[in-house]
């Protein structure tokens, strides 16, 4: 990928190259219900950021400057676009979050219908295990390395993951009074599918341990830095670009960081865990570009 | 295992095995929210045949006589457990066939909610690829066999298998009239995860391509007969052995092999379909103890 692109035109490219590898995810000689096809297409192709696949390719070319690694890395992107999908289709359905809409558009379960949307979900989680040993398959990386990325999402995206951070959620919501529980929410909630693309693309890239610890830590603070800045934006935030309400959370008197620490000092811990990134990532000596720091700022001071 | 153990006494015996390894499936020191934990382990332990955890070991042990083989493939007979259980939660959903009893017990969404029987089942089915790298972590199954697996568990249990199977079914309520559509449903909703089984216990004990195809043909024909064989119960069945109602598919105005072709045809085609069965099995020409061909006539003949 071109070097002397800025980080934005960085993020809309990946995202378009991802957006083409979705389309051909599911193989064409597969005898998949039309119904069942549709409905998990229709959330996979839903727009969003794709932030997730970008650090998965981001990362990659870091540890390894060199295209292949990009080409083997992108179908653990894709892999983790659908966990991210699945979550957000499980998410929105009346018996969770109760949401008719997302980014717009109408939900999964208010065009399919709530057991259509129960199974497209469970059918992308299964998927996205596929897409990871095509990188074996397709692209001759390792068994182990495949294997050791199998693993690190089960657990990233399983009990004590991600789905362990909706359950907190779930269970604390009104509940929450401490910023330690309200950590433990974040960093599973976001921080952990976070550190698995860094994780998964820097493991294919070649990364030493030593790189994939220092890498780990960028993944943990750009995450919670992450969901800081959501909690900020909801509070302060342009409805225009964000796409989306406002106050959302004061509404649903949902405990965030600006309710606990204030606006000021959400702030500055937004700063603070960037500047930890940041250093961390330092500390990794990774060659090739350096796209990561870029994305670690542009995190920090997005609108939307 | 003691060769001299009847169908029966193996099966059970099976069972308890995979219920001690059940119990500690989730590592103590995760921290996974307690309610999650509560509510996966309650319909984990919820009893049942564990069939597809005895195929698994069964296939291990016809392929390579040797107890190691039998220990390397527990991990994978708890994934498929965890996937056959985390597939009743959903099916059991008031979305999907709103079932208030399983076994006897209240299903989990009456006991934990909804939101957390859906986040439950997520967790269920993330964590079954990790148990099947455990093969490879605490048994020394190659990475490349424990890829495999996790490959083709990522297939049948996805959107062309299980949960595809599980849409057709529901698509099709009421509205299935053929028995080419009838079998593409009982194909994936049973035989998949039976083939699976079969074919994972057999790659861990090193089966050669040959072999594995002959297991394949047996999987599909004894999920297959088991599948009818379960229409057949629930029509001519005795309610106390069953341990359920029978005629709910009557009821339920559900088509069936017998509503299709009737019950002796039905009885015929269990017949044929397990001769079918034991021939390929022959094919394959495994050393090892001949429990499948067992199995294969315990299921034929089984009344509950």
């Amino acid at each position: 990928m071109n070097d002397s692109l800025t980080i934005q035109q960085y993020i809309s490219q990946t995202a378009s190259d991802v957006e083409s590898a979705l389309q051909t995810i599911l193989p064409t000689s597969w005898d998949v219900p039309a119904l069942l096809k549709e409905s998990m297409m229709y959330s996979l192709q839903a727009g969003g950021k794709r932030l997730r696949p970008a650090l998965v390719l981001a990362a990659a070319e870091a540890v390894k400057c060199d295209s292949r690694a990009a080409a083997a890395a992108m179908p653990v992107a894709c892999a983790i676009e659908m966990i991210h999908t699945y979550s957000l289709i499980h998410d929105d359905l009346p018996a969770m979050d109760n949401d008719d809409y997302r980014r717009g558009k109408l939900t999964n379960h208010k065009v399919f219908g709530d057991a259509m949307a129960i199974l497209a979900g469970d059918a992308l989680l299964t998927h996205a295990f596929h897409a990871i040993v095509q990188s074996t398959r397709q692209h001759g990386v390792s068994a182990e390395v495949s294997l050791k990325i199998v693993e690190e999402l089960s657990v990233m995206a399983g009990a004590s993951g991600m789905v362990g951070g909706q359950a907190a959620d779930m269970l604390g919501e009104q509940g929450v009074t401490s910023i330690d529980q309200l950590r433990y929410i974040h960093l599973h909630k976001t921080s952990d599918l976070i550190v698995f693309s860094l994780r998964a693309g820097a493991m294919i890239g070649g990364a030493t341990e030593e790189q994939l610890e220092q890498i780990t830590k960028f993944g943990t603070a750009i995450g919670l830095a992450f969901q800081i800045q959501d909690d900020i934006l909801d509070l302060v935030g342009d409805e225009a670009k964000l796409g989306k309400k406002t106050n959302s959370d004061v509404e649903q008197q949902k405990v965030t960081y600006p309710f606990l620490i204030g606006l000021n000092e959400s702030r500055a811990e937004v700063e603070r865990l960037t500047s930890d990134a940041k250093r961390a990532l330092d500390r990794a000596g990774l060659e090739g570009p350096s796209r990561l720091f870029g994305i670690a700022d542009y995190l920090m001071k997005r609108d939307h």
